[in-house]
């Protein structure tokens, strides 16, 4: 038997949907402010943070020697950790918001109907979007700006680990916003409920219009499982790089070392290195991998021919579903472009793959049969990312194929209306 | 307590599963096929779908003869009954898809950027679609063949009152298919589950892309409600109509009539009037609508004025939540343009909302707010069809606002892939 669920008690899942519903109601007043006036209010929250920087500092300092106390992580303990700098670079990207185009009353298309109907597909908000997402307490502030820009309001539960700081961003973004006369209930957290709040969220279909974790496998896999509400699957980044027989050496090299050591946490990174049997790259490419300092869990056939002197661990099964986020990388050894494809069919997550060759046969075969967000020829797949590809700030990565796929910018925070004016115009 | 759940033997859910791979490696050959080839494989059903119409007029004898000793409805038996013209149409409807543009390849935009990245998000099929539908069996030829021009395997499961005439045709696409050099296993049948089949889908994550529910409302929420994979919500249209106090009698009388007994069972019906008190239109509306058949359940503001002679019954709560398929509407009147929005809100399944008035101000406010598929001045809502609006076949009409929102195309059966060819970038 298949089945799953997900409880809330009454009372959280009735206080949690009459927030919705204020929210709700709030979209609606930000969805008919103009841009200028959605700009404003990013300019303000972005001089609210820095200018109160020291009470915010002075709650995540509380967060961090909690956590600190409770054995979290040093790596994780800096993912929680603010500083000035930090505190800055959240006000600058909201001035980077400000930049971008705004996707509201963008029109897609239209025509005018051979019965003279004049018809425009436009783009409108979403209305409320739910965001659920771990210790980082910069997300707080990114989806907020984001949902702001784009016109939605925002239900945002952030990890209990980062409750402090996420409790004073989001009272100095609803200060700032009905400062500048925006609804300050766009943006509302449901932290005081701990577990049931994250659970009501998913369970409120009909008050909360999308999902979007943010955070590891566990988080993601949670929502997607559970949640009621239609999600969006973000920044699962199994992602693989094949090199091919007729792969240049260097330029394997280069892209392997970038696409793992350049920064390993991310979910663009690659985490399984796929070699052509026979490629005469591969010795070069491992070893320079080793010199960079990555740990390799290779299978047999590669550990057969590693070049003397690198150290390794033997892969098992599990490594080649792993997404490390470490300077960790399992590697196989494929008979050719057809083993590679098929590897990547069984344990990708649809993320971004590359592969390293001088054959366009090869390459077309690859681009046209890797179902992924981004498929690369001779490219670091560290570049799939909103900034990267000219879109902006970003909302996550897509590895869902409904709604978006790959970055997500702010134009996927929308949906359209269709909006049809006539003059007394009926249907034969 | 909240919390819901679904079951599927094993046996069945794995069975489900290993067709559903199946359907996965054939969608990679069609995805690879050219759009001619496509297109020789949707002539080729068309011409066997006539040229064995005997077959499929038996077996669907058969089904409506059992129907019928089971006490199925005349309405619902119509929907279920097959004839020569109608197989001739489902020909027809085929050689329609032939006409239409190969969403596949498209590219949806393009850069190089900075680094010498070529980038194109291109668009691709979905993969796998699952459709769940009722006794209609036009349906498994219409999703069969968008599946097909889109490059998406289909998994089908109508409703048992039609399944030896869905059998039969989806034996003779099969064929056709197959003929044609096409692999047959992308248009499948899960019938011989039953209800398990259904549940199957729902819950085969990983395995079906999308499931598309078509039919009524409780099929419909069913699956929204219990599905675990993603879902596209079609179909529920409680559409209203404002009459503003400056609607034109003679307008507002056409659309009323128009919108509601062209053709009652459609999705685009209105079932609810809204009527501006003071309305000098509404009289004359009320008088046309009961003239030509229609049967008005009406509030008690609306049965106070209503003029003498015209029969009604006296509306309940539940009259604005329904969704009739028939010749009743549902009236009320309210106060002014405000009003009107406000009960949509309430009411509305998100389908289409028509206004009827000669105000600038109201027809801008009532576009802005109603949060509808697809927003009317001056018009009747029966246009919100793919055909209508020029899109071509239609899958269905979303009414959900992720992936597609109002009719959707064949594009609406596709993602996207972002192509990115280097010649070694690496990220800094």
């Amino acid at each position: 038997m298949t089945e799953s669920s997900l409880t809330v008690s009454d009372s959280v899942m009735r206080e949690v949907r009459d927030m919705a519903y204020d929210a709700r109601i709030s979209s609606r007043a930000l969805a008919r402010a103009d841009t200028a006036w959605k700009n404003r209010g990013l300019q303000a929250i972005a001089e609210d943070l820095v200018e109160q920087s020291s009470v915010i500092l002075a709650r995540n300092a509380d967060d961090v020697h909690r956590e600190r106390a409770n054995g979290m992580s040093e790596a994780m303990l800096d993912r929680l950790s603010l500083n000035p700098q930090r505190i800055q670079e959240l006000a600058d990207s909201l001035h980077a918001l400000v930049g971008l185009a705004d996707p509201v009353g963008q029109v897609i298309r239209g025509a005018t109907l051979d019965n003279g109907l004049r018809m425009v597909q436009t783009r409108v908000p979403l209305g409320v979007v739910g965001a659920i997402y771990e210790a980082r307490p910069n997300v707080t502030v990114d989806i907020a700006g984001l949902a702001i820009k784009s016109g939605n309001a925002v239900m945002l539960r952030g990890g209990s680990a980062a409750a402090k700081t996420n409790q004073t961003i989001s009272r100095i973004i609803r200060a700032a916003l009905d400062r500048c006369g925006l609804p300050m209930d766009c943006v509302q957290s449901v932290d005081e409920f701990g577990r049931e709040g994250a659970n009501a969220l998913m369970l409120a279909t009909g008050a909360i219009d999308v999902l979007i974790p943010r955070g590891g496998h566990n988080l993601i896999q949670s929502v997607v499982k559970n949640a009621r509400v239609p999600v969006i699957e973000t920044g699962e980044g199994n992602c693989h790089i094949f090199v091919d027989i007729s792969a240049s050496e260097k330029m394997a090299k280069d892209i392997l070392v970038n696409a793992k050591t350049q920064r390993p946490g991310t979910c663009n990174t690659v985490e399984t290195l796929l070699l052509a049997e026979g490629s005469n790259a591969a010795p070069a490419v491992l070893k320079a991998l080793a010199q960079a300092g990555v740990t390799l869990h290779v299978d047999e056939r590669t550990s057969a021919r590693l070049p003397a002197g690198i150290e390794y661990v033997q892969a098992t099964e599990e490594d080649f579903h792993t997404e490390y986020g470490s300077l960790d990388l399992a590697v196989a050894t494929v008979d050719d472009v057809d083993a590679a494809i098929s590897h990547i069919r069984r344990y990708s997550t649809g993320h971004s793959e590359a592969i390293v060759t001088n054959s366009l046969d090869h390459a077309e075969k690859f681009i046209q049969e890797v179902d992924s967000a981004a498929v690369y020829v001779n490219a670091s797949t560290r570049f799939t990312d909103g900034g990267q590809f000219g879109l902006g700030a970003e909302v996550g990565i897509s590895t869902q194929k409904l709604h978006a796929r790959g970055p997500m910018g702010l134009e996927q925070l929308t949906t359209s209306k269709w909006i049809v004016r006539g003059d007394g115009q009926t249907r034969r």
